[in-house]
């Protein structure tokens, strides 16, 4: 059942709110849910192959924070993807938190399988808004690799296991450029129709702004209720805050971000790095914002993973943060 | 004469307008205005000293990107700020192109003069909003700070040269923590009565956010037109971008940054690096803003003075840059 249009509308439209007092109340009855991608999206783009034990270490510590979502592993090829081998046993190896989901990617119907084999109780689906890039990546357009995810959702459905929905290259994409926003929009309404309970929007390779993000969220928040929506952005032009603050005025709530920003390499030319969770996080608490995430405990979970891999966070608040008093600010 | 207060309202309220033609198109004939700021703020936190062949080179190759206003040098005693020593040298040895602006900063009468001996057309004062902040600076509150300017305001006037104010810590303070707007307000005031013409406002350890943004803006601009106001975002916590994003609701149109994101060290904890000049501008042309600016001249600009420096570019665009393919997104 679809959710009425007037529903679908920006929940606030904060400029409009007038004067601080009202503005900062209002915001602060508000919440922000955080999809914690750094295990999957991220080390799966890490070049350092990481035990599971580590794994495993890191899931669990990141469970202690507040987040709500915590993505854990992909039941993809291992042939394909190296680093998401030891998927079943990261599932199977983590304390699962009551009230923490911890969904898992699930490509096609033998990911999906073995992700119930391993315990999964959600699970997420990809597809592309541009055709180039599902050619490229697949081998058909975006429509047909939709197509191909039915089976996963009726098992799904048949299992009682929720499944999210991704939609990449939402506002651009490396092979065709601009995205039209009507693009996005069939592929979000086909996963929407298809039982996807939220559907992610990833700017997959960070080159969206300000203004090519609400030229899409203009259009697809008519076709899908920003309720079911999330953003998932990347930094890569260095715009993953201001393009999740304009997300936030469509009345988006659900917001994707990788701890210490995994998966992206300061240095390589063109690396699409996740917003860093910390810098999302103390963006949205400086508004007011509710996202039950302990900020000092997130900060330690990203040095503590950074450390593992050999790399320094990508997450200037990570960088900046001296504990306490900083927290007054 | 007070600009009458309606004037100091948002110019535009975006989430306002609707749905996106309509916003696209008001935004398109809108205009920022940014204010170079690399060659004096960004150079005088480097750690490495440049020969003032190089700032001259510096300078001169800003001036061919399209930027109309670049902070040259600043006229403070070389015993305090060593990279500063051949401000003469480098106001003398710029070529001045037509219709651009080059601000020098002078903290006082002798400043000033030596600037006005060099050439200067435009100069800049400082003052703090926190009086722990300029206590520990300048060893007296931040009130008689700025009286200590006037008669720097009273010689420019006489010398019919423009006096640019910036107020530092507008949000938060590395002494007291989070600045009261009314305090901000107090001083902006002040530099307004004096006479100057635009006043900077500085998040100069970049712990702000949207929130306290807003909180400090909604007091500011009642104060004092938007239309004299600029802001100078530092992207320790990197929120800068978000930052300068809400200041644009606000009205204000005029934004300090630095190319490539110079003075700001990437992995020294609590580094406070100025926002870069490539990220603001990528952003404010997604959204359809004319800041004047070549982004493929200005990101050649950026990378010949890292390369000088011996560092790598703190600006996610120039790192990502990859020439006209990418212009398109």
């Amino acid at each position: 059942m679809l959710i009425p249009r007037y529903l679908a509308r920006p929940l606030f439209q904060w400029p409009c709110y007038g004067r601080s007092s009202r503005y900062m109340s209002q915001l602060s009855h508000d919440k922000v849910r955080i999809v914690e991608v750094g295990p999957r999206d991220g080390l799966q783009n890490e070049p350092k192959l990481l035990p599971a034990a580590i794994k495993i270490e890191l899931i669990d510590r990141l469970s202690e924070t507040g987040l709500q979502t915590i993505e854990a592993t992909s039941f993809v090829s291992a042939k394909w993807v190296p680093q998401m081998g030891d998927n079943s046993e990261v599932l199977r190896g983590i304390r699962r938190a009551p009230g923490i989901s911890y969904p898992v990617l699930t490509p096609n119907l033998k990911g999906f399988e073995s992700a119930l084999e391993a315990g999964a109780e959600e699970v997420a689906v990809f597809g592309a808004a541009s055709d180039a890039f599902s050619l490229k990546n697949v081998n058909c357009t975006a429509a047909a690799a939709i197509e191909r995810f039915k089976p996963v959702l009726e098992a799904a459905k048949e299992h009682g296991i929720r499944v999210r929905g991704y939609v990449s290259t939402v506002v651009g994409c490396p092979y065709e450029g601009a995205v039209p926003p009507q693009a996005v929009v069939k592929v979000v309404t086909a996963l929407h129709e298809m039982g996807c309970y939220e559907i992610s929007l990833g700017d997959t390779i960070g080159v969206g702004t300000p203004g090519s993000m609400r030229k899409m969220l203009d259009e697809v928040t008519r076709a899908v209720p920003a309720q079911q929506l999330a953003v998932h952005c990347h930094d890569t032009y260095g715009q993953a805050l201001s393009n999740i603050l304009t997300s936030l005025e469509y009345g988006i709530r659900v917001v994707d971000a990788s701890v210490s920003g995994l998966g992206g390499c300061p240095y390589a030319r063109g690396a699409s790095g996740n917003a860093a969770t910390e810098d999302v996080v103390y963006m949205l608490h400086g508004m007011g914002i509710n996202t039950g995430v302990n900020l000092d405990k997130l900060i330690e979970v990203g040095r503590y993973i950074c450390t593992e891999l050999g790399r320094s966070s990508e997450s200037k608040v990570n960088r900046a943060w001296k504990g306490p008093q900083g927290k007054k600010l």
